[in-house]
C-alpha cells in the first residue's frame, strides 16, 4: 500500500520545485526575476537584457548584449516548414490557437536527448519566432503578405514592424516593450506549471509550449488583457459607469481587469501600466483612469474587506490598444512576452531529472467486481 | 508571508485530486477502471462499452450501448476544416506530432462556457476523431487518398479498415481492440495529469488534449511501443540474446520493455498482451518470448532486488507488429486508446473549480537589488 500525502486543493501553497529565476510576493505588491524588481527592469531595460538575464542569472555585459542581439535576430526568421504550413493554419482564426498550432509543428529533438546548449538554442528559437510567426498569421488572415523580420531592430519594436510592414512610433514601441517585459514571468501560473510538467518528461520543447499555451488560453488563468476594454467599451460614457459597475457587481459578476489571486495590494504591473498609458494622453486614457477609480469605489463599498485591486489586465489592454495592436492580438502579445519566461522555466526544469507525476485518491466503488453477463 | 507546503520531490504519492475513474494498485499488480478489472474488461469488452463506462460510471445497457455507438460513429468524421488543413500537418511527418497539430487547430470552447452536455458531446468528437485523423496523416504522408470511416464498424475495426481501405482480419482487430481497452487509462500519470492541469483553467478540451500528446511524447513518460520491438531487431536471432543482454545490463543502459515505476510484479498489461501475442503464433512471438524470458533472467542476475519485470511496451510492440499496424503507428495506437481516458479524466476534472496551481521556492539571490548602469 502507498502512503499518499493529503495537500491543500488545487496544491494551493505546494512546494513543486525550487527556482532561482524569480518570485510574486503578494503581500508586498512585488515580484522580480532573478534579483531585480521586474518593474524596475520594465522600466529601465530591454527585452533582450532581461531575456538574458532570465536564461544565465545576470544582465549581460556590452559583450554578451551583442552576441545576444545577434541570436536572438538570427532566430526570428521562420524554419522553411513552418512558412509553408502558415496559409493553412491562418485559416484557423483565433491567434493563439493558430501559434499553438504552429509551434506543434516544429520538428525538436526531445529535451533529454540535448545537452544544455542546444537545449538553449532550441529556447532561443522557439521563443524568438513568435513575435514572427503570430504577425504571419495576423496578415494572412487579412490577405496581407506576411512581413520579413529585420535583424537591426529590437524584439518589440520588430514585431510592431513585422505587423504593418511600417517601422513604429518609438513611444509605441517602447510601451510594447515595457509590457512585454513586465509579462514575460509571473510566478508559478497555471501555465508555467504546465510546461515544466511536460518537460519533466523529457518531451521537447515545443511540446511544453504548446501545453503551456493552452492553460494560458484557459479563462480561470487570467491572460486576456481585451476583456478589459470590452468593459470600457460596454460602460461606452462617464455618466454610465456608476450604475453598470453596480449592476454587474450587485449581480455578482466579475468585473474584468479587477481582483487578484496573488496580490492583496495594488497589482505593481497595473501601477507602471497606468503611467505608460497616462504618457499616451488623450480621452480614452482619462476615460478608463475614471472607470478605474469607480469600480474601486464601488468594489470597497460592495465588497468590503474583500481588497479588490486593479489588476494587470486593466491597463494592458489599454496600453497595447494605444500603441496600436489590434485587439484581437493582445494575448497573443501576452504570449510573446511569456513564451520567454516558460522557456526560461522549461531550461531551469532540465536541471532536475525526476519527472512531476502526483497521485489521485481513488473514491469510487471497491475494485474488482465481476463484469456482468 | 505565505506559508509554503514541502512534499516529496516530483509530487510523488502527493493527492491532487479524488477520482472515481479508477486507480493502479502497483503492489498487486492490478489496475481498474471505475470498478471493474482493466484486464478482465479487456479479455471481455468492448471498446465502446468500456468508453461508455469511464464517462458513466457503469456499463451500457443494450438501449445505451446502441444509442452511444450511434454518437461515436457520426463523431468520427473529420470536421471540414480540419480535412483541409491535413494535407498541410502531414508534411509534419512525426505520426504524434501530426495528431498534436491537428487537435490543436480545433474550434472548441472553453469548457467553463460549456455545461456537462455539451463538453461531453466535444469529448466524444475529439476522442472519436483521433483515429480517423492519424490514418489520414499516414495516408497523406504515402500519397494515398484518406479512406472515409465506416459507421457500421466498431471503433478499433474502424481504424484499421481507414489505415488500409480493406476490413481488417477479425484476429487482428480484436488484437487491436484489446490493446486499446487495456491502454485507456493507467492512473496518474503525466500526460493525464496535465489534462488535468490545463482543465483546471477551463480551457477547452483540445487545449488539454494537446498539452497531454505533449507530455506523452516525453522518453520519460514511457509510451513508446517500438523501442521494444527496436531491442528484438537489435538483438536479431536467438544466439545473440544472452550476449547482447548482458552488455547492455552490464553498461548500464535499460532495456526497453522491462521496468516500471509503479509494479512490483509483472505488468499485469503485459500478461494479457502476450497471451493475444501467442494467439497469433509465428517465429516472431516465440522469439519474443524467449527474449522476455533470458532478459528476465540476467536482469534478475545482474540487478537482483530490484524487482525488473516485463512492462507494457514489449509486447505491446508485438501484438501491433503481428495485428499490421505500421512500426511508426505504435505511438499514435496509444494515443487513440489515452485520448479516451483523458477525456474522461477531463470530463471529470470539470467538477472542480478550483484551479491547480502550486508554488516554487524562490532559492536565488536576495531581491530587489539596484539595477547596475
Amino acid at each position: 500500500m502507498v502512503e499518499l500525502v493529503d495537500v491543500p486543493r488545487g496544491l494551493k501553497n505546494v512546494v513543486v520545485t525550487e527556482t532561482g529565476l524569480g518570485d510574486v510576493r503578494g503581500g508586498e505588491g512585488f515580484y522580480h526575476y532573478r534579483q531585480y524588481s521586474a518593474v524596475e527592469l520594465a522600466r529601465h531595460s530591454t527585452v533582450e537584457d532581461v531575456w538574458f538575464l532570465l536564461y544565465e542569472g545576470h544582465l549581460p555585459s556590452p559583450a554578451e548584449r551583442a552576441a545576444f542581439t545577434a541570436e536572438l535576430a538570427g532566430a526570428r526568421r521562420l524554419p522553411e516548414d513552418l512558412a509553408d504550413l502558415l496559409p493553412a493554419i491562418s485559416r484557423i482564426g483565433d491567434p493563439l490557437r493558430g501559434l499553438r498550432t504552429a509551434l506543434s509543428a516544429l520538428r525538436l529533438a526531445p529535451l533529454w536527448d540535448l545537452d544544455p546548449a542546444a537545449r538553449r538554442r532550441d529556447a532561443v528559437r522557439c521563443a524568438a519566432v513568435v513575435p514572427t510567426v503570430l504577425t504571419a498569421l495576423h496578415r494572412l488572415r487579412h490577405k496581407q503578405k506576411p512581413i520579413e523580420p529585420r535583424d537591426d531592430l529590437a524584439h518589440a519594436e520588430n514585431y510592431l514592424y513585422m505587423l504593418t510592414g511600417e517601422l513604429p512610433d518609438k513611444n509605441a514601441a517602447r510601451a510594447v516593450e515595457q509590457y512585454v517585459i513586465a509579462a514575460i514571468d509571473h510566478g508559478f501560473n497555471a501555465s508555467t506549471f504546465t510546461a515544466r510538467v511536460i518537460a519533466s518528461t523529457g518531451a521537447d520543447l515545443a511540446a511544453c509550449l504548446v501545453g503551456a499555451i493552452g492553460a494560458l488560453s484557459g479563462p480561470l488563468h487570467g491572460g486576456a488583457p481585451s476583456r478589459a476594454l470590452d468593459t470600457l467599451d460596454a460602460i461606452g460614457t462617464p455618466d454610465r459607469i456608476d450604475a453598470w459597475v453596480t449592476e454587474r457587481v450587485t449581480a455578482g459578476d466579475r468585473i474584468m481587469g479587477f481582483g487578484h489571486p496573488v496580490y492583496r495590494t495594488e497589482d505593481p504591473r497595473s501601477a507602471m501600466l497606468r503611467d505608460i498609458a497616462r504618457s499616451f494622453g488623450g480621452d480614452r486614457v482619462e476615460f478608463a483612469v475614471q472607470v478605474e477609480k469607480r469600480v474601486l469605489r464601488i468594489l470597497a463599498e460592495l465588497k468590503p474587506g474583500r481588497e479588490l485591486h486593479t489588476n494587470v489586465e486593466f491597463y494592458a489592454g489599454v496600453v497595447m490598444e494605444l500603441a496600436g495592436l489590434p485587439r484581437d492580438m493582445f494575448t497573443g502579445t501576452f504570449a510573446v512576452a511569456r513564451t520567454i519566461g516558460w522557456t526560461a522555466n522549461i531550461l531551469e526544469q532540465t536541471t532536475d531529472t525526476k519527472i512531476i507525476r502526483p497521485s489521485a485518491r481513488y473514491v469510487g466503488p471497491p475494485a474488482p467486481q465481476p463484469i456482468p453477463g
